[in-house]
């Protein structure tokens, strides 16, 4: 398996770097016969686009995405889709001053390390700036799902940011495209606008904490025991910038139940199975069982702040590092986007894996 | 890549079912001329025995591994080692009647719904058995790693059962073996077997949070970006049996912090850079840095419990079951050399993996 | 990918030495409630099975397979198949004398090159003991296609051995099972067997060419670029022991061929397109096009013969070797079976993969 | 696995249409700080370009490749190498007539029954035109492989091209670059040209034989069982447009053979073994010996000729078609640069491959 890419049937290789020319992804193993345009990936690029409010980095990059190759006259035809983003508002001189310094909380010092070498301008490869192509490698898939699952609904929110958490008694999905934190909760978005303005303007930054509600997923997509579909989701979010820790229904809090809380009774319903409850997020022994797919996953406070902080350069040095540039307060919010395509990538993937081995024949009951 | 094949360079495939004749694994890209024999990989299997004590299911295996292949006059050949361990202790009549009910929580309704057909027996493919086929192949993995990177040290412990929650002013590493919790803390194992009696006695069952601590792993570990080290760590941990949550570093609690309290600050040191704090676990943008590697995993009570639970069975009646059978009243013990080998297995995969790119060359500081 | 493993979709994973106590194939992505027993995979292995006539080596195996996973019931549940066979007749003393011989033509010096240790017994795991394990996976593949492509047949058979050769104006399939050259024409095989005779009793060997018929294959089977149908037969055929050429179609020949000559011109026929002939050997752009596909490949003679060849040893003597032991005066014979087990793997991963890409919808003519 | 991916340590996946905006490839696995410009790769491309010589293709393409990702400051960063070439001289108006016809021996109908729909303009995905991907990739693994393998020398040439042969005692190395054939015969360069225009000015085409020879290739490359030596090369080689045949050493002569005329003697040289011959084309068991490697293969005559051809069209109707365009006479010529660069892409991939499990550490002799 290839290091930049990911997946086993719907398969992504990311290339490019923060202030190279472009970047973009290939996409392989993609549906013959699919529709599928530039304005349709757009729009999944545009939520996570940079500059769009006060709360993400004023970088202005239109992100505009040109499909390359494996598009005819409007459709896929099964050959590789290359998808490339031209970068045009690079402001590499920002960085300059740490062509040989390592920003506390990055990975330069880590990629020195490794590789001996990397492209600074703005944090080259590590930088966020690859899940845009994350980002258009999921239109490919949200594209083909509208075909084979078009009861499959995929929706990412932010449930917490420092010290702002969501009221799940409020939770209001219709209120979440309204505000610029994709919050589902429209009474709660200025409190959180005034709270992040706050932590920018006291040149900090802060973490956040984002849930995935994945609903209409058919039984049966998972493959144990090494591609379990709770790994491979858990797998695409850690993958994802930043992230630090990813729940599975209870998450860590599974730690402190009994295992009467914690059985998700069965009973029948219309259509088959109806649990009870649903502390196991959706999946049985790495396998959806057909309740809805529940995950979260926090992301670190982004590690770019203008307050100093002690460093060390490459010569040796130790001394104290302002970093300068364009950053996000909160790197949590566009994580949304970029969570949503990254899972729609594995239930696609899964759901390619499991027409291979079972052809989706479905085990009955009753 | 094969679903029931976990790693790349150092890859490993296990085989088998709770109540089949055997289980095993296929572990394939073994550097050769490393020293291996039975009793060496037979410690790490005594580890997670079953019946060992009160605390784990009384079933009694011996769990005695066989090398069938790769292995030469008491050396690694680099061909692939076939580990064999065959099933004694088979209950199976214990399993009749789940045969065709569901067991809540457990992954019966999920393997039916997928495949139309399970060996039930002892939850067959989905049982933690499999989890002894992982420890065999992680003590290959310490094998090698004992040769390739000396200093290297991996600790499982538990710091969470329930109620019961380590007291990390006491956190004493050599408490560990000495107690049935793998606790580092051997004032409060006495608690912890009381509490655990206690919810064994009410015919209940109790979730878990694991720590690994992982010590002398060298810089320059993880292939960014879809191969990060931390990704498969957390896969690696995801995919053990009931494993609903994991954290690398801060984890979720990374969502609540700030940029000034997060940033790992860093000053040289006599051997390289020093890191003031590790919010990150040791891991930068999916690389090791050279600090060391803390994670934690939840993992969720055990789902086999003799208090009746509403369920159906597959001609679609509603039940109430009890699930007889020899369980483990936490199932979060034994998972702690599972998670040991599963780290040993990703920490060697990726120093191949680097060994392969870079030759384990190392960019320099000073 | 794992080294010792061949296929994506449909994956088997051989392991095990000549001379060790076992050896056998963990089969992986093997399609659910297929009717599968060891009686059944036992017939192929009977047919490449060693000491079953003069004209093989007399080294007496039972090569009995054990299922040690993966099936219940007699029927497959989409778990990994454990497939067992183990070694009853070793005579390793046989090979004492060349624990640090090289013999000419074998691997034994490129394995102390590359490893620098070998389980020199038999050949170790270079030993074409190896395609026992092949034979057992091919017979899973069989089991499956009989349900997903029962019309579709691959027939094996002996071309060449030396200076003897078919006359295909003789070529009766009929004729195959009837001698022990796998020989499509019963009227040729004592000349066969008096040829081969001459040969083993001068201490000498020959090679072979085999030719594979596969009919009934559907159209649309292969996946360009790089897993071309005609690629994977190709590579399937070239990891066989003592394999040095494959021809798909024309083969070599089609250097000297013209365009117009080489051109398989098309009409239409009841049942779609009807090609006018089969330079191709019914593959085009590495996809199936629904001809018969036909395809050849060589294998050298057995580099085992008691003629003595000058070699070198392990200190860098240079001596005379006579290579002992029980060996087939032509490999060849039993690469049949062999190559009709790996085309069978090949077939069914190739349409497990199309499963997943096209959903195995056609486009349609006319 | 990616099926438009090839290698396993070092990965290119290659993208695009005949007739699209561009085409291109994504390498990835590129060790870092190795030394690439687009100058170096742009002369591997220069000597497969179109429109060269009056024996090729007359369309005019530049092949310009631009670097987008992955080297920085003049050297590889260790993160995916983004290759693309665009497309200017596409005449689609000539493909118009193909839109529903299927063209003889070409992948036309077999694209079109697997996705139902194709890219006829020049071919699509299935033309000749990917392998210009091929050859950058080629040069990105030349410029690794002149630091890791110095010694190592991979020469292409036609040994056969219809009714001409080379004649071997005339073998001149020296010969390759000074004439359109690749021809290590500078004598008979003359008379090829003109028997390739006689075919094409019979409106026809021919097909032909080229030789690799690899010199200074260390012992000890190959990865047994699956991924042999021989067994990739061979792979890559067949997975070349209209490529149907290859042979390692005596090839498909191998069958004419007996043991005691194919063993290659073993004495002791200066520096390690010495061969008396080379019947194994440098490969025993899967792992280069230290000998050169040689394979052939062979090449059909392109299909695209002018003479016109009985087919079918989609409609299912009988047509005689031409094949316009503008089409090499002998596609076999362009294809050495091709295996040059195929075979330098998989010979660094296996020495990647074995740095991982071996570390480069060999066995000794003496």
């Amino acid at each position: 398996m290839s290091y930049n890419t990911f997946g086993r049937e719907f398969r992504f290789t990311t290339w490019g770097e923060s202030h190279g020319p472009a970047l973009g992804v290939t996409v392989d193993g993609v549906p013959p016969r699919v529709e599928l345009d530039e304005t349709y990936i757009q729009q999944f690029l545009d939520r996570r686009r940079p500059g769009t409010s006060k709360h993400t980095t004023q970088r202005k990059e239109p992100d505009q995405v040109r499909i390359l190759s494996g598009v005819f006259e409007g459709r896929t035809t099964g050959t590789p889709i290359q998808l490339m983003i031209e970068n045009t508002d690079q402001r590499s001189k920002d960085y300059g001053d740490i062509a040989t310094s390592f920003r506390p909380g990055h990975a330069d010092i880590a990629y020195h390390l490794k590789y001996g070498i990397r492209d600074y301008r703005g944090g080259g490869r590590s930088s966020a700036r690859e899940t845009a192509a994350r980002v258009a490698a999921g239109g490919v898939a949200q594209a083909v799902l509208r075909h084979l699952l078009p009861d499959l609904k995929i929706t990412g929110y932010m449930v917490q940011m420092g010290e702002m958490r969501l009221n799940r008694d409020r939770f209001d999905p219709a209120a979440i495209p309204g505000n610029p934190f994709f919050l589902p909760d429209a009474t709660a978005a200025e409190a959180w606008s005034d709270y992040l303005d706050g932590i920018r303007k006291s040149q900090n930054s802060v973490g956040a904490a984002v849930e995935l509600l994945i609903e209409g997923c058919p039984p049966g997509l998972g493959a144990p025991v090494y591609a379990k579909l709770d790994t491979d989701l858990a797998a695409a979010m850690m993958s994802i910038n930043a992230v630090k820790g990813v729940e599975i229904g209870e998450g860590m809090a599974a730690a402190s139940l009994t295992g009467t809380a914690n059985a998700d009774e069965i009973r029948m319903g219309n259509h088959g199975p109806r649990f009870q409850s649903n502390h196991a997020g959706g999946i049985l022994g790495g396998i959806s069982t057909g309740q809805d797919i529940v995950l979260r996953f926090s992301v670190k406070p982004t590690s770019s702040i203008t307050t100093p902080r002690k460093t060390i350069n490459r010569m040796g040095e130790e001394i104290d590092l302002i970093t300068k540039g364009r950053h996000d307060p909160c790197v949590g919010i566009r994580a949304v986007p970029v969570a949503e395509a990254m899972a729609a990538c594995v239930l696609l993937d899964h759901l390619l894996m499991d027409r291979a081995q079972t052809g989706g024949v479905r085990g009955e009951i009753g």
